[in-house]
């Protein structure tokens, strides 16, 4: 057994176990294996696409017995977290943005699932960005009609859900249509959820999973922002070659799926964590969105009132929180949404003692530098200002990763393999004896 | 006793009759009076500034026995709530750009304070806004220096706490001068806080409590920013009539001072109040700032989790919140931030029922409108899409009033003669048996 420095002696190491703690629940070499289904008479067709996805086909892979053939796409430089894989191939291609290599592999993971049987079985391993590496236009529109209609929407003020159930209604893959390919053979999804609040169905647009949404729905919501379709766009969507398969349809009655890792998982380890070594832990949510900067007001808000009052919750407390901020770009500097919220957290905090954060990322990578994360407590401001370096000017130019850099204050994990959004940590420590 | 619905059965009348205590706890005329001193032998002498300070003095005024003179000084429009008043005089001045009236009235009362001796006493109502209302720069400098000081500071991006250190060692009445001008007659402060966290000093920049900062503080703020001092002004800033009091000056030994309303104080009552109709309410902070549309996402998804988890909460259960929020306006429409809380709240919950909020301004007045805020429910977003009313184009355009107004969905009290900021209360409810 590991011996460790208590909580209170060592804060920052504490909390580096409690984000270790949820990495690992989140991991899909430990996730993936005990939520294997039992071979099938047949053959078994492995499916796949997201950034998590190489490493849980290598996590499958490496525990079946029997025969596997399958096709998993993952993001440029992600690919590797499957190099183990000798039967699923593992393609890489480009995320945010579809590309030819996306296209070509989606054809290609489409055709494997043609032909299939009863006895057969399709275990698909979505993670999310799986949503843009696994793109295919319904027949009779193209990748660039596609593209204008997102923009539109995106210009018209709908919500991401209103645009998700245009998209899926307009694709070829998503909203349940890989399913109603492999039937009649079985399809066991397997989910590590991205999606604040993790609707299955939800995670990269629910290739496998039939949407409640019909439609209908994504005809009105056309309609209600005025979008303006190509006559041969609306045609389709008028005619019923635009149907989702139905969540009820009973060639799906034997499919099954399961949200194996999540922001929620992860936070709940990091509780469990955090209770053995004797630190009550509260999960506040898992889902929290809004801008970086402002979202850190209000939890840091929430650990002074702790700390200051004693509720809502007594120190000693860790305040754990998930979900995924956004940060609106108007400077020059570099850092990502984490090194935001740590540097408006610090702050709030400046100069006030016995509270202790981290701000990190699941996936290992916070925006486009090479840390996972940042700590931050009351001396950071301080520590900033003997540096000569003013927190204000920094965040005003979007330059947190300058701050916490400067202050030697990164997280570096390297990439996890994994991703369950933003994990976030407040320990609040009572007055040192 | 009055019969009420059950919360659960009218969750609107329940979230009101929160509000109300909360309102209750803050009233002049319920919270002054027990904090009353005893009269002294001399002169009672009383002075004040700010939004609530009318009411303070006629709530003083109704129980005072013996000789009684006084000034305070109130917003324009708040003055009657001293109508009572026939000893204390009241004034009205412009906030919160300082005008000639403000600027006489600061004379007169400062004269008020000459001349006091040691069996004199001198009662200071001080409440929010009072700042601007109490103006008069140090002899040597000029309204209009210490105005573009304020303006540059802004720009610099100074905290505001910096700029209430510098601004409080070049004013002649902030920062104790009132209290150095009324020795050796004792000051008894009453305060009503519309300052996250309280601090009595930050209370209208503390004109009768002497600062923990010092003009060193402020010399090196405006080094620190590189402010450019007009060359009197940084001699003045350079000399000893640039320091303020200290408070462990012995003239002040026997003052006092006490919060006696406040955002945390209001948030209790309202917790009281549901706790005695049998539902739990959780006071999740008194001091939340940050921008009112990305605080109503954190706080709902705390909401969420409550309901959806149960957890950090069970419900039944009432969140409670305060602080001051902020709107940045880039839109043309109408409304205050308790409103553009409730909108983007409304957002986040749609859809999603067992979840009740009220978010208002214990001041009555939600920015410019009639209303002191809003109510909404998972069923707001579909009620303002039934009236061909977009809630995301609504509150992009900063017109979230005129989707409650659409709805009926505010909530009107009138001034309420008091100020603690923002009131948001979400009750979950459990499932309708």
């Amino acid at each position: 057994m590991k011996q460790a420095t208590s909580p209170s002696a060592a804060p920052r190491a504490f909390l580096t176990r409690l984000f270790d703690a949820a990495i690992a629940a989140a991991n899909p070499g430990q996730v993936v294996p005990p939520a294997l289904p039992r071979p099938p008479k047949g053959r078994t067709v492995v499916i796949g696409a997201g950034k998590a996805s190489a490493g849980m086909a290598a996590a499958l892979e490496a525990h079946w017995s029997g025969p596997l053939e399958g096709l998993v796409i993952t993001r440029h430089g992600q690919g590797r977290e499957g190099a183990a894989c000798r039967r699923i191939e593992i393609v890489e291609a480009a995320h945010p943005i579809p590309d030819a290599a996306g296209r070509e592999a989606t054809d290609r993971l489409m055709s494997l699932l043609s032909g299939l049987g009863k006895e057969d079985l399709v275990i698909a391993l979505i993670s999310g960005g799986g949503s843009s590496l696994l793109s295919k236009p319904l027949p009779g529109m193209t990748f660039e009609q596609k593209q204008e209609i997102t923009r539109a929407l995106l210009r018209s003020g709908a919500t991401i859900g209103d645009m998700n159930i245009v998209r899926q209604h307009l694709s070829a893959v998503k909203g349940g249509r890989l399913a109603a390919l492999a039937a009649p053979a079985p399809v066991v999804t397997l989910l590590i959820s991205d999606v604040p609040g993790d609707l299955p169905e939800t995670i990269a647009s629910g290739p496998t999973l039939p949407p409640s949404a019909t439609r209908a729905d994504a005809l009105a919501i056309i309609d209600r922002f005025g979008i303006d379709l190509p006559k041969t766009v609306r045609a389709l969507l008028d005619s019923p070659a635009a149907d989702s398969p139905a969540p009820e349809d009973p060639r799906f009655a034997a499919n099954t799926h399961r949200v194996i890792a999540s922001a929620s998982q992860s936070l709940n380890a990091a509780k469990a964590t955090a209770e053995a070594e004797g630190v009550r832990a509260v999960v506040l949510s898992d889902r929290i969105e809004g801008e970086a900067r402002e979202v850190a007001k209000v939890l840091s808000a929430l650990a002074l009132a702790c700390r200051d009052q004693g509720a809502p919750f007594s120190p000693p407390v860790v305040l754990l929180s998930g979900g995924e901020t956004t940060v609106t770009v108007s400077g020059t500097g570099r850092g990502g949404r984490n090194s935001e919220f740590g540097l408006s957290s610090a702050l709030v905090l400046q100069g006030i003692p016995h509270i202790h954060g981290l701000a990190a990322d699941t996936d290992g990578i916070d925006g486009m530098e090479e840390n996972a994360g940042v700590f931050l407590d009351g001396a950071t401001v301080a520590r900033l200002h003997a540096q000569g370096l003013d927190p204000q000017t920094l965040l005003g130019n979007n330059d947190a990763y300058r701050a916490f850099s400067a202050l030697g204050d990164l997280l570096v994990t390297g990439p996890t393999g994994t991703n369950v959004n933003d994990f976030r940590a407040f320990y609040i420590t009572t007055e040192v004896p």
